[in-house]
């Protein structure tokens, strides 16, 4: 089996190199990721600059190339261009923080797997819960079981599992839970600064609340002790109100 | 009432002036848009790095401000810092390119949008489906006209409105289809080049194709010459296969 493995942290980043380490067993791995930590970058994909891209030595890889681009920039590059063989899968992460609720829209871990699905490639994205600890043990066990049962079990196409894991010790996680996204806001806020030339700028620095909402979300699973498995895939259409829209009557006049 | 106008092109973009003098009969326009080019940045925040402001002069408009970061940055900034009064109704274009099907996921003109609606603020996203073609006419007359339904009728919270424009002459639209998200997929293609010093870089150079998929999707409308209308939410759960991934009965041990 052939595994490519990407993350938004960086190729240096160790929630990588612990990933690559679970997945050994189960076949060739090919590591794609960005030369420099790229989070919240989003779904972005580099057009109007140069894409650079050096093979780089990575313990326990069949391959690996360092690409001056985003987590999609490197999936797109190395199933088409990079890695001769077919991708059996994909793997983005493990990255150091959560990616959970509305937070998915601008994180480049889970961007990673959704090229890799609009490529076709059965994908898996894995979020530690924790900005600063970095203790992957379950993290690299959920990993390895999630990627047994991708083996086995046929995935709809054009949906990822999006995994995240909380930051307690891997004897005290409760269990798995598969989860619909939550809703994470923040509380909005800018710091306002001066440059020594005397020009504005900003410093974003908003933090999260969680918003309770009905049903399993990933949001509160995590916070409970659980491992949240959600399924995703990239229909944004809000097929519920379409019909309503229709009666609004618009009309091009 | 106050709206708030971004973009992706730039706000030297041509798109982003039309738009203004579309909607300058509607309330008080405020202009925060990237200081240059963003397209394809799909759905980033910067926060690794600073985000200059620079208040610029904007015919048409209240005020206006050039950011050196993203459409979602530029929403961000201006509805939490620097617009002191409360948006109404936040657009985002007129982008220079379509913006339908899988393609939106990378639109820096729909994430303005989705962070409007992030922020609880009815939005609209507006694109003409020519790369070349800056005729806006046609365009300018359905973003009046969807704005006046705006603002008489709710549009569900977390639903924004995703136009799009075919290029044909104005007096050429068929009329205008509510839609679904259609499917473009893309003949995948990278330049392999070498820099003066011998480093390999890549340029991207996919090109579109459209897909057929059962019902009205937005892909199809255009290419058949009517304006399209799709309502966008930002869940990304595939509900439909929960209780599936349950019965894989994945555990933690």
């Amino acid at each position: 089996m052939n595994i490519l493995v990407t993350n938004d942290d960086g190729i240096r980043a160790k929630g990588i190199k612990e990933l690559v380490e679970a997945l050994s067993d189960f076949g060739k791995i090919f590591v794609v990721a960005p030369d420099s930590q790229k989070s919240a970058c989003g779904h972005g994909i580099t057009i109007h600059d140069p894409v650079m891209v050096q093979e780089v030595s990575f313990k326990g890889t069949e391959k690996a190339w360092a690409v001056s681009g985003t987590p999609a920039d490197c999936v797109k590059l190395g199933s088409t261009m990079l890695i001769p063989e077919k991708i059996d899968i994909l793997f983005s992460g493990i990255n150091q923080g959560g990616n959970m609720g509305t937070d998915i829209l601008y994180s480049g871990t889970v961007s990673g797997a959704i090229e890799g699905i609009l490529l076709g490639i059965p994908s898996v994205a894995v979020s530690l819960d924790s900005n600063k600890g970095d203790d992957f043990e379950a993290s690299k066990r959920i990993s390895r079981t999630v990627c047994r049962h991708m083996m086995i079990k046929e995935l709809e196409r054009e949906t990822l599992l999006n995994i995240n894991i909380p930051y307690v010790h891997k004897d005290n996680i409760k269990g798995v839970k598969i989860t619909k996204l939550g809703i994470r806001e923040y509380t909005e806020s800018f710091q306002e600064r001066k440059d020594p030339r005397g020009r504005l700028y900003y410093w974003y620095s908003g933090i999260p609340k969680n918003v309770f909402s009905e049903g399993d979300t990933d949001v509160m699973a995590v916070e409970k002790g659980y491992i949240s498995i959600t399924p995703i895939h990239f229909d944004l259409t809000n097929y519920r109100i379409i019909n309503d829209i229709k009666d609004w009557g618009i009309r091009y006049e």
